[in-house]
């Protein structure tokens, strides 16, 4: 298709989200930009799988950490971007779970705007909803809630927001990003506000073959984290609405962490889930 | 392959979200299991081009409005997955959006598993945090904000969520869904929270050929909507993070409203957004 061809070739950039893990939560329309992706940039949370997609002609860069660090500066990414488009055309940015929440997708697109790139964004399932519902915990319940809070656990100060300290007095369920090395700061501000009690979950590698999910109150939960997996990406959820299977789950690790990640299939949709027996 | 086919023929419910109306942003989980249905159910915000994906041999049937009144209580909707699962086995309930966010999905996996179903949830693209991604509007940025609140501006009370009290008084960046009609009075409380300058956002109809998108600031917000598009589904963003694209973008709406949805293109993800000419 003519049109379609004419696309690629322009400079332009696509800020894909490519979901919490798992590369079965890809959105089609994600799939899609990657089919005419002249180049593709990826982050360290994008499973490799997800690459297929992508015309074997394509150049595949891997822009994330290595050994734990970063190699390259936003300012260099951005750069990249625009150099890659104005020589290939149509460059994909794959960045885990949704570009616009907590991961600079914003700053990067207008950056690119600046260079008369033209840019677009496929939304990503962000790991703070998709993740606690692949887990079975509702974000929202009629009873118990009237919304949900999102949370940076880490600011670029590296403080625990000063929302964690709004979130723990309402009723609203808190799923706190990048908040394992502060657990213990988060859980005293919950304690302080009398919260003690509530029921608290988290999950670190969602969604992926070493994912490790452990349920408990905010006195205990922290105590409860014995899995060897404490290095990935984590998710804490706090709130009432974690209860209904707070009471049900034991802690869940799955231990082959040597394992590499697998393409999920329906079968697997099943044995994720903790459900009752029947 | 014979296992998946027992997984088929087994009493099951996989509550799949269906994203917030482009049927591109369906995940290749979703469309898996919509493949090994024996039982559709679809609600009102479900794009009926999804339906391809299930079997021409599956049940599918319509279970939301019609003629804006719910013709099922989600009791009656509860009963019927139990009835369809023990007859045929595996059904699939497609849901707008994440069906764990205000989607009552927690309460029908409930019953269902009390009824010794097996159920899995596959979460979908929350209108929450898709539609602004898609206008461009970062629900956090380094420098605006750490997070943001998504709320319901109607609760099962008809009143204005309390959350939106404690919203007004934060920097976070709030999301409301089904608060349209309760926009005068959100106005009123980010009024009297000093806010009336904070930039403001309406995206109805978000992500279908018949979007309306608004921008402005909380103090002319709803005097700004002369969209003809009052009755679809509405999100109301406010917060500074919404000003970037407040300030470039214009009202925009699709008139041709009697034109049916049409699948996107991955041209249309283009045309979609309003960039800068190139």
């Amino acid at each position: 298709m003519q049109t379609y061809k004419r696309a690629a070739d322009l400079p332009s950039l696509t800020l894909v989200g490519a979901g919490p893990g798992d590369p079965e939560l890809l959105t089609l329309k994600a799939v899609k930009a990657l089919q005419s992706a002249k180049v593709v940039l990826y982050d360290s949370l994008v499973h490799p799988d997800i690459l297929q997609y992508a015309s074997s002609k394509a150049i595949k860069r891997f822009i994330g950490e290595r050994a734990g660090r970063l190699v390259y500066t936003q300012e260099d990414i951005n750069n990249m971007v625009v150099r890659y488009a104005k020589t290939y055309g149509h460059v994909v940015h794959l960045k885990g779970g949704d570009p616009f929440v907590f991961g600079r997708g914003y700053e990067e697109m207008v950056f690119a705007e600046s260079a008369r790139l033209r840019t677009a964004v496929i939304p990503g399932l962000t790991s703070a909803t998709a993740l606690p519902a692949l887990q079975k915990i509702p974000l929202t319940t009629d009873s118990h809630n009237e919304g949900f809070w999102v949370l940076t656990g880490n600011t670029i100060e590296e403080k625990v927001s000063n929302e964690v300290f709004h979130a723990a007095r309402t009723n609203a369920t808190a799923v706190i990003l990048m908040g394992l090395k502060k657990l213990g700061e988060i859980v005293e501000i919950y304690k302080e506000a009398g919260k003690a009690d509530l029921p608290a979950a988290v999950i670190i590698n969602g969604s992926m073959s070493n994912e490790c999910f452990v349920t408990g109150k905010v006195k205990n939960i922290k105590e409860k984290i014995n899995c060897q997996c404490l290095h990935g990406p984590a998710l804490i959820i706090i709130g009432e609405a974690v209860s209904y299977y707070a009471e049900k789950k034991q802690q869940s690790f799955s231990p082959d962490k040597t394992k590499p990640l697998t393409m999920t299939n329906y079968e697997n949709t099943f044995s994720l889930q903790t459900h009752v027996d029947i």
